[in-house]
């Protein structure tokens, strides 16, 4: 039992995903917001918003900057948000006459969108290896163990023969729509965020997309004319996404269970789990876990699209309703294609008995 | 108070659609299975399965065919699909000798999913329309009132000042890429179901795909090679689409509750409902019933994830689920389109008062 | 397909309950609507908030009034609500003199919530006979198979023997425990609602309480001092109650799912459903949807805990969300008692093969 | 952003709770383990299942017994339970003779179900202890401003006057109702677990219930004769619980986001958080917490019910959704209950301006 079974020191081994997962540290979204920071100053100096002169001095100066950690978490407590905190420490580092070269356009949302977009486009590029991973192990099994017979069930019943081949293709298929599908996802999820304090381009008017497209090329994102701080389909489409590959291979984890059951027999898994009373036992449990993934981004896919209802020009309520539930169904799905692809490679036999 | 608030007299009044409700009657739902099993025995006739006269006579004898929708309910109750019932109906009607030139090749559920896609693709056709037309509501409050001031408000404060315009975009954006991805929805979606028993084509062999391509083209469904029994990704996808919509309304109608509360006054109102007790009142009805759309959607959404995990070649259990869930999230949308329309159309005045 | 699998002509056979969803029409809940209105003019006359004699020729006239239904559906597309549109009829019976001794004190609110909770009184005396019958079902076949062995099987894998007596002691166990909580709840649920426009009372002063306590009398119901207009907790709790049930007894039908496979054979079940392509199966249908039932109202009670967010003196949007949810849930759970007991009636045999 | 909020170096500051979070760690689940082995151990010495000195130089031999954690993470990634693992740690350290002696008719679930119960008792105790604070601080506030005008408002309308105690009261009289509920609830919740491996009492027969007896008074647990390792109707029952807590307040948090509104001004909040783009606003941040944990819970809850369908004498699957999902949920409750009370300390004014 833990707070999250993610990051839980006995359960993360089964249910967490640590390079995945590391991509959502505090650290590394600090690192994030470093990078806007950086460039956009260089993006306000190159567009004569700030002197050149006073860019490249606050670049100098915030250069390694290693912000607080404690003093963020305090604003959290009050600002709702870790930018102001940050902000204010990066003033602080730049000094006055500086700060006002500093942030300029742009609102803590930003920072925090734009900081998790980036760790989504890696958490992708992770989750398309993966996918493409089990993909081909699956075509490995195919290739393997295709033609042999299986008896076809439905409705919980026997029903009529078919082929290893034909279960097998029942799990690849989804898994190959999900790639081309999360092609589409990225173009609109990628996003550079910055609107600044209520979405309009924070007072940067007709060099509000010079600036904001060169931030985006800088920080490998696309470009989009309007801020998306309330918009937030894209945010829920990706989820929906995630949800889909771990339900794709929940229902190949339940399969598996139910090949496994004594008397079906219809598979043979090595690296079965045991039991404290029956030494004795091979439990499937990667395969239950797989299930238990599913239905476990089935619920949060919920929250996500309650988080849709975002009112005005900013939601505190909507908003951080995501960032309960998002990190923690990118880290399921990481962790499920994982565990998908090892329990593929425990299969020792598929087909009838 | 009923069942279903979809379909109450009173209540439907206010959530239901008729348009769309329309196309997932049991009526409706015969003339689909019906329209399956002649262009099936159309195509086992012009593929040479069954002879082209057992082909022609069965659709004879089909013509106008009108099944006891009593026996189709008494089969549900036993057989969990109205497809059994269906058949031996239709094979009363065509005799015993004619009754092996009907329904070869197919199962239950390919009566049923495709009779589902093309319900689905004709709520499609005007969900899309209505989508059209009320961006195009959008763009013409925009023309009238796009650049009067607004108070931008970020956590339920006011902020800094936009246009009505700039709230307006915030409207819009998502219901044009909400288009958009209904073309690519409606790829995967609008497939021919024709499995067989097991979903591995009926036995048909390799007359399958060209009975299959020349059903899908008769139907206007698009074919795919592999049946989509339990891959239900497409389905879930689409009711993510769905969700997204009526989300994205519910934005728009939690900021029009908002707008036009006193002390903020940021919008006129014609049509509001009235109170038994406070005839005065204009009450914002179809804003909160944008709110109310889309936070059910947002929990339906998660049932039609839940039905993800089905289990071998097909599991009532799950595949039922979708029954309980989709229909009722089509008619949410579609209802959430047409109060959102009606709600634009109520607008008297936008902007700072 | 159809809009509410509840209601549809084919599918209410298997998921639908004719004698819980008669609770909900809209004729039921008009008669409960004049059965409070009576109620209240009578309570009025009694206390000298209107004279007797016009009390007692308001509920002269009044009796049998019978209202027009689609002016309730137009009333409820512009307000909301039936009660508008339902009090403006009745005062248009009694005239103009009589209309100031009526729904004095109330409003729309009181209405709609003490109908509904006076179905849910009437479906809660049929879900607890339909229980208790359930109960005596599994004892019954705890005398009759109880001392049998049964694999026992942790995570989908045989672990060591137990008796059918165990197994079934799983299923009973939770259902005792669901009668008692529902005492519980009926306490705190099935409460006169009697606030008023803003949920003080409405004007009555100190005639308030012994009014209510009057009328919750002639209803049948209990009184509470403080209305619950928008306390919901009571609602949510109940819609807990009931997918706790459903959810019950999905785990019994995912068990007999799992009994009747080939190859595990610990049951044999009579009225198993067929197949249009396999005549021969007897799939366990009422097992399957037992299982639909429990993950469709485990979907559901989100939205009837989303709902407690219900702003201020009253939120058309989470009021309505209710609307939507909780009765789907009651007939969801009545369907799953009597599916429940039809299929145990099913069973032949239980215990290892 | 990061995989739990709950347990984020920033965002905990906000949603986090660290003493509840203090009841979940892997050290004190270890101690738990501990415990219940301690205490099985002196029990089957007490009652003549092993020897009493064999139970004593047991008891000699585990006391400050240490665990290597990371042994059990492995031992997790393979069985899907750190029992097993922790077993055979323990019984290494007794030495082989001994080991007959230690976890005598005990399992894995037996371990994890006990050491959650114990979690949920000291959680519930601090719980308890907030709820009542909460309930103080509004008879409190009562105290200083119930008096004083506030326009009522009905579906976002200002409808009639009312009084700030009549708002006051629609937060505080579900609060009182969820004490009493938890009196039940605990009632059936705070249950010894131990039912060995099939749930049957692991063979300890007629000597069971004396021996459980005495363990759930050692372990200060209720004691029930059937073990409840598959009937999780009580855990659900609990999750339910959380979520009306954590929905009452968020109707709490969602008024005061409305009443501290600019044109409504109905309350003056001190300890509002800043922007890092407009340094001058006062946001309600904890109000708009309130609302997230509200809707996060409302969500979870559904995790917690599908986890209901929990097959046969256990299921992998279903229980470990469990793990995934109530701890957040009780930290999400603890943190709720924290942050409303800070919210109304936050209060300098009530009522209209």
């Amino acid at each position: 039992m833990t707070v999250s079974a993610f990051e839980h020191p006995w359960l993360s081994a089964l249910f967490g995903d640590e390079e995945v997962a590391a991509l959502f540290t505090a650290d590394r979204t600090a690192a994030c917001f470093l990078r806007f920071e950086l460039a956009l100053t260089r993006a306000l100096g190159d567009h004569g918003v700030v002197e050149r002169a006073a860019a490249e001095a606050v670049l100098d100066k915030l250069s390694g900057f290693d912000p607080d950690m404690t003093a963020i978490a305090d604003g959290i407590a009050k600002d709702g948000v870790p930018g102001p905190s940050y902000v204010r420490q990066m003033k602080a580092v730049v000094g006055e006459t500086l700060g006002a070269a500093v942030h300029v356009g742009a609102t803590s949302q930003d920072l925090s969108d734009t900081a998790l977009v980036q760790a989504l486009g890696a958490a992708n590029d992770i989750l398309i290896s993966r996918l493409r991973h089990l993909v081909s192990v699956l075509e490995e099994l195919e290739g393997r163990f295709g033609t042999r017979p299986l008896m076809g069930r439905t409705r919980m019943q026997a029903a009529k023969p078919i082929t290893v081949g034909h279960r097998l293709s029942t799990w690849r298929a989804p898994l190959v729509r999900h790639l081309q599908r999360l092609e589409e996802i990225n173009r609109n999820l990628l996003i550079l965020q910055f609107g600044g304090a209520v979405g309009t381009g924070g007072g940067l008017g007709d060099k509000h997309p010079a600036i904001a497209r060169q931030m985006a090329a800088e920080l490998g994102l696309a470009y989009a004319p309007d801020c998306w701080h309330t918009t937030r389909d894209t945010m829920a489409d990706y989820a929906n996404w995630l949800s889909l590959v771990t339900g794709s291979l929940g229902k190949m984890g339940q399969d598996l269970c139910l090949m496994v059951q004594q008397g079906v027999d219809e598979v043979t898994l090595g690296g079965g789990g045991g039991s404290s009373a029956m030494p004795h036992k091979r439990n499937p449990v990667k395969a239950e876990a797989l299930v238990t993934l599913a239905r476990f981004n089935a619920v949060q896919i919920g929250g996500m699209h309650q988080a849709l209802v975002h009112e005005q020009e900013r939601s505190g309520a909507a908003w951080s309703l995501e960032w309960l539930t998002l990190p923690q169904m990118v880290v399921a799905t990481a962790a499920s294609l994982t565990l998908g692809t090892a329990l593929l490679n425990d299969v020792e036999r598929l087909g009838d008995p």
